[in-house]
């Protein structure tokens, strides 16, 4: 057990005070409800003498565990095999329809299990929550989220509660209501769900799977940066680009390279680029006035996976991009459907709204001077484009299909009109 | 080029006429219209000498293309690095609710990039497409083998003409659409859409990606039983169970075997159980019978993947149960309702109701006396759930969300009647 995984502690991200893993905390009692996650600490000498390239080749397991020292779960026994394997990084071998780096990838975290890079902190939950002798696991959300808990919880044989607020739309609470999670409609806002499940967890000793509340989701979506790097031979890109809701993807990317830049493995950070919707632009919006905390906007995009009105780990994505020297951008809805229309007509990958912000963020960070041509650069795809099919069908409202009869002349008039 | 592959030839399944593979003929002319496609040969001899265990822990490529020699394709520089990896092949450790056997595997195949089994013919036909030097590729399809299509031609940048009759439900054509294929309505039936597309191709020089039509199609599905193979550390189990439209995965994937089996690798075949629904169920109905032709049936069934008024693959569907020692089996679109809710709350599989057929079948098999207690079986996924989130709310109809104010009392007391 003791090294399975090289966690030391917890530590507020406001105030740094440290906290122990087994007095296990989710908030800073001196800060109150800080404005994000506890950070997540390694021991860094003991990773800097045990966790090597070499290791990691001779390393079999395909899932995010062969990172298993850099991650928080101590008790080997409580990993599942989950399937969360390593998401393909491939050359984006494309014309973007603007003046792009010649040298850029994407990191397809669409082909996860339940659709979404929710299964990587979805999978580090289950094992914390079995390690911890949980039974019953918990969230609010409408989203990919909740329907990765529902699918991992399933196969783990653990309870699951969900929380939304009454006015989520049916259809989003179909892939949740499918795997048997207990679902709980609350008369109320999305925060109000919030609170309940908070409640209800506290109450019933459920684990709590809240992008606000646990410090270890990060953890779990640090792995992306994990696999970048292995993937390019153990370096890293110039520059990362994440789509941003609440700011955990982004903080945990970071988090990921840091890990590994105190390390020692990696000799400077990658930049990360943190993309909004115009319409749910909290963090870009305290970014570009200077300041260290959000204002709560009203959220409203295509890309409801983006959609979030007061980011709830602020604090880790505004660092993420200040300390790697990135940068926020703001893409519309009508460049998130072009994106998505460029990514599946050009590049063959089907996704959703926000994952297409990446490509979307790209050319506004280009255009911007914050990404140079000879940068390599990768864009992390979050969704796949099957989790929203109206959205799909928006984006490809320009494709209508053409009517004939069973007449090959009509056909090839349409053809060589 | 020569190592590439060792195809030798095509043959008629009805009359054993051979046909060379440069005079690439998609018909018998001294049958006519067979009730299949021709059959693909391999040179067994070179194979034998070629193809053993070894080659394949030395080889890295993870996709479908490690098994290069047992596939159609000649030139290896036609193919292209599409991300069709070896899908997973997972112990299903939960309990389906009646007496099944102990060593029970799913094969996932709901984990390619559109979301299917078809991506595996699509990838052969790409290289064929490629091969012959074809910049466009055609099929007519309302489902899983469009939406792949129109993925994989976006990547490769061939050109992808989709046919489908016009009553198709506008839902199904989105991800079709979202790739930028070019979409043919036609005003008439499915098989009206499926000759319009044949003379087309036959006019336009378009690659013709049919099922009824392609020999190739059914080679990339055999990697099915390639991958089964090799993952069970070159074995095979005693029966696999395969949902059955066309009949092409099911005689595609006896053909993996058989060749294994032809070539020595595996002492013998595995029991191929082909699972019909109840509405759709020509083939099944033909082999009750005794005959080795099927009749048109009124194709009704949850599974529309599996909506098939004739098959188009009859015949080798019906000699790889016959020669295999197989079963037909039909399965209720209750029984399939069932199995997707198995699978999905107690196993974290979502799939279509076509993949959940399988699972549904096993269960009329064990019933029947055709799956021992102590065999080793393995469910074929075929297609992801959200492919079909219809069928899913259907599916799930009885888990409801549970209505609750911001009261903890009331979760309590929902928690705890």
């Amino acid at each position: 057990m003791s090294d399975f995984s090289f966690v030391r502690g917890l530590r507020c991200v406001t105030c740094d005070a440290e906290f122990s893993l087994d007095d296990l905390t989710y908030t800073c009692p001196a800060c109150g409800p800080v404005r994000g996650t506890l950070d997540v600490e390694y021991d860094i000498g003991q990773l800097r003498a045990a966790f090597i390239d070499e290791l990691l080749k001779e390393r079999d397991d395909r899932t995010l565990w062969r990172y298993h020292e850099l991650l928080p779960v101590r008790d080997a026994e409580a990993v599942l095999p989950l399937p969360i394997e390593v998401s393909p990084l491939v050359w984006l071998a494309c014309d973007p329809g603007f003046t792009a780096p010649k040298r850029l990838l994407v990191k397809d975290d669409t082909r996860h299990p339940s659709g979404s890079s929710k299964d990587r902190a979805t999978s580090v939950a289950v094992a914390h929550a079995r390690e911890l002798g949980k039974t019953a696991i918990a969230a609010a959300s409408t989203g990919n989220a909740a329907a990765s808990l529902a699918m991992f919880a399933a196969r783990a044989g653990l309870g699951c509660y969900i929380f939304v607020p009454e006015s989520a739309p049916a259809a989003k609470l179909t892939q949740i209501r499918a795997h048997g999670a207990h679902l709980f409609a609350v008369r109320g806002t999305y925060d109000d769900a919030f609170s309940l499940c908070a409640e209800v967890c506290a109450q019933e000793g459920f684990y709590n799977r809240n992008t606000a509340t646990n410090p270890y989701l990060g953890e779990g979506k640090k792995t992306i940066a994990l696999e970048i790097w292995e993937q390019l031979g153990f370096r890293v890109p110039e520059t990362v680009i994440v789509p941003v809701g609440d700011g955990c993807i982004l903080g945990g990317v970071f988090k990921g390279f840091r890990d590994l830049h105190e390390i020692g493995l990696i000799p400077r950070l990658p930049r990360v680029i943190g993309v909004q919707a115009e319409g749910s632009a909290a963090l870009a919006s305290a970014w570009r006035a200077g300041q260290d905390a959000c204002m709560a906007v009203s959220a409203e995009t295509i890309a409801d996976s983006l959609a979030v009105a007061m980011p709830r780990d602020q604090v880790k994505a505004l660092r993420a991009v200040r300390e790697s020297g990135g940068q926020f951008v703001t893409v519309s809805d009508a460049a998130i459907c072009e994106a998505m229309h460029v990514l599946a007509t050009r590049a063959g990958l089907f996704v959703e709204p926000a994952a297409a912000a990446s490509l979307a963020g790209l050319k506004e960070a280009a255009a911007g001077g914050h990404v140079g041509l000879d940068d390599e650069v990768v864009l992390l795809l979050t969704g796949h484009g099957l989790k929203d099919i109206a959205a799909a069908d928006r984006a490809a409202h320009n494709n209508q299909p053409i009517h004939v009869g069973l007449d090959l002349d009509e056909v090839t008039a349409a053809l060589h009109p």
